[in-house]
């Protein structure tokens, strides 16, 4: 496949879901911030500020190439002096605690004349885990995920759990989703199959987040719910700034700042050892943020 | 030096800036939460919260050994098997805007056998530069390097700035202070000078965060001043959790984690993209937040 297919369906992808986002949202609209990187290529950062349902959020697409430093292509584990590289990446926080954090990104990633491969996924995180919207939301990704491989959704869905896992904590980033990378083409999944499965991903999105936002949107919420969203926040932000292993080569790389940390909270808070109350909803939140809980059969 | 010396009076120091920064809050006390090392050692982990001046803080004392495990020692470039590590280590945020978060630490490493060293250092992060109070703390700091080693104060408020420094944001932590790593004893400073020293800053930190904090904490703040005090805790919240190494070293080894994060704010923010107004205070303030700044001489 061309490169310049796929980073045009890519930004043709940020395109929809922006659009979709935006009547979703009903009233705020995205800004656009296009931007080039000196050493070659750039993006169009998309950002999205107190709507009437999302506070803050972004929709991100770019596409960079260049020499490949010595260092990124040692942490990448592959030998090469260039590299091309192309995604759509979003996270969008609601104003609401009722309404969940979502994750997703799609990429694709080469080495001129060497390697090549696809990467993605979604990943939900509630502030309050609903076991039906949990539910839902694993069934429609493993929907998404047969019509590509009907082999695919349960490794991808532990690897989503492996990833998206805060090791000091103990704690999953949320109820997990599906995540893939470095997935190069074989005879079996050529290019253009992994590709049609990341713009299948990119469009099941919108829908995905409707369906977990649209219930809890307009339901009142007190100062509990907005406390306890502060501090799920804070753990958000301990992940993508100590973990997050996109965040972290791009910060080390000289990545452009504002565009990846767009994934961060408005707002976020620290307690000293906070411990919600026994038989507490919030209690109960915690107890699910593990690994392979299988929320298709719950 | 006995290591158990240098650990009692650690532990005796975290006692008397306890006391000294309670009568200064003058309406919070520290909570203490003792806490014990499966593998050996523990620690006396001391918080403190809501008070009339630190809104959140802790003073930290730990004295931990064990088995040194080989991507630790390979982290830190020494080969040994066991260790030995005590030190104090603050962090106190305050309410008001007016009052800079300040930082210390003094610490001790030993690899039984092997080698040993001590580190340390005091940073002060203002949301709002004051030239007077940098130039107030940098040379009480100065006094105290002077009194060890007249010509330390230089080389180790380099350390501090190249230390206490967001690559992403091209941005140093606050006004900077002094930082030291790794320090051997030597002829020319035997351990007892070296340890003596970490006293001194120890002993010297009271009085040197009363200094910063007195002017600025019953001045009245408004909305701007809050919001520009969470986005700068959005930025401490960044270097503490992306570089800083202690924070990193102890996630990374099985630290104890509401200890080792004790040092994030109550609350932070993020704002995509946000430029102060220029000629603003605000503005005057990142101009500032630059390594190689003379702050002796301002």
């Amino acid at each position: 496949m061309e490169r310049e297919a796929i980073a045009a369906r890519y930004r043709a992808l940020q395109d929809t879901i922006c659009m979709r986002l935006e009547a979703l949202d009903g009233m705020a609209r995205f800004q656009e911030d296009p931007w080039e990187r000196p050493e070659g290529g750039g993006g169009r950062t998309r950002t999205i500020t107190e709507g009437a349902l999302i506070e803050k959020g972004g929709v991100n697409f770019s596409e960079v190439h260049g020499p490949l430093a010595p260092a990124a292509a040692k942490a990448l584990g592959i030998a090469g002096e260039a590299f091309y590289a192309t995604g759509v990446s979003i996270v969008l926080h609601a104003h609401s605690p009722w309404v969940p954090t979502i994750h997703m990104n799609v990429r694709y990633f080469e080495v001129p004349g060497g390697p090549s491969w696809f990467g993605g996924g979604i990943d939900l995180t509630p502030v309050y885990v609903d076991i039906d919207m949990a539910r839902r939301f694993h069934r429609g990704l493993k929907a998404v995920c047969d019509r590509h491989d009907p082999q695919c959704y349960a490794p991808y869905a532990r690897w989503a759990d492996d990833y998206f896992f805060l090791p000091h904590r103990q704690e999953t980033r949320g109820i997990g989703g599906i995540f893939f990378d470095r997935i190069s083409p074989s005879a079996e999944h050529p290019a253009e199959d992994l590709f049609a499965f990341t713009v299948a991903l990119g469009e099941a999105f919108p829908a995905l987040y409707e369906e977990a936002a649209s219930p809890g949107r307009a339901q009142p919420f007190g100062q509990r719910e907005r406390d306890w969203q502060l501090l799920r926040r804070g753990r958000y932000v301990e992940f993508n700034l100590a973990y997050d292993r996109g965040t972290r080569f791009g910060l080390e790389t000289g990545g452009r700042t504002e565009s990846i940390l767009m994934s961060l909270p408005a707002d976020a808070r620290w307690r000293y050892d906070h411990r919600p109350e026994p038989g507490s909803w919030e209690a109960e939140t915690l107890a699910w943020l593990r690994k392979g809980v299988d929320w298709i059969a719950q």
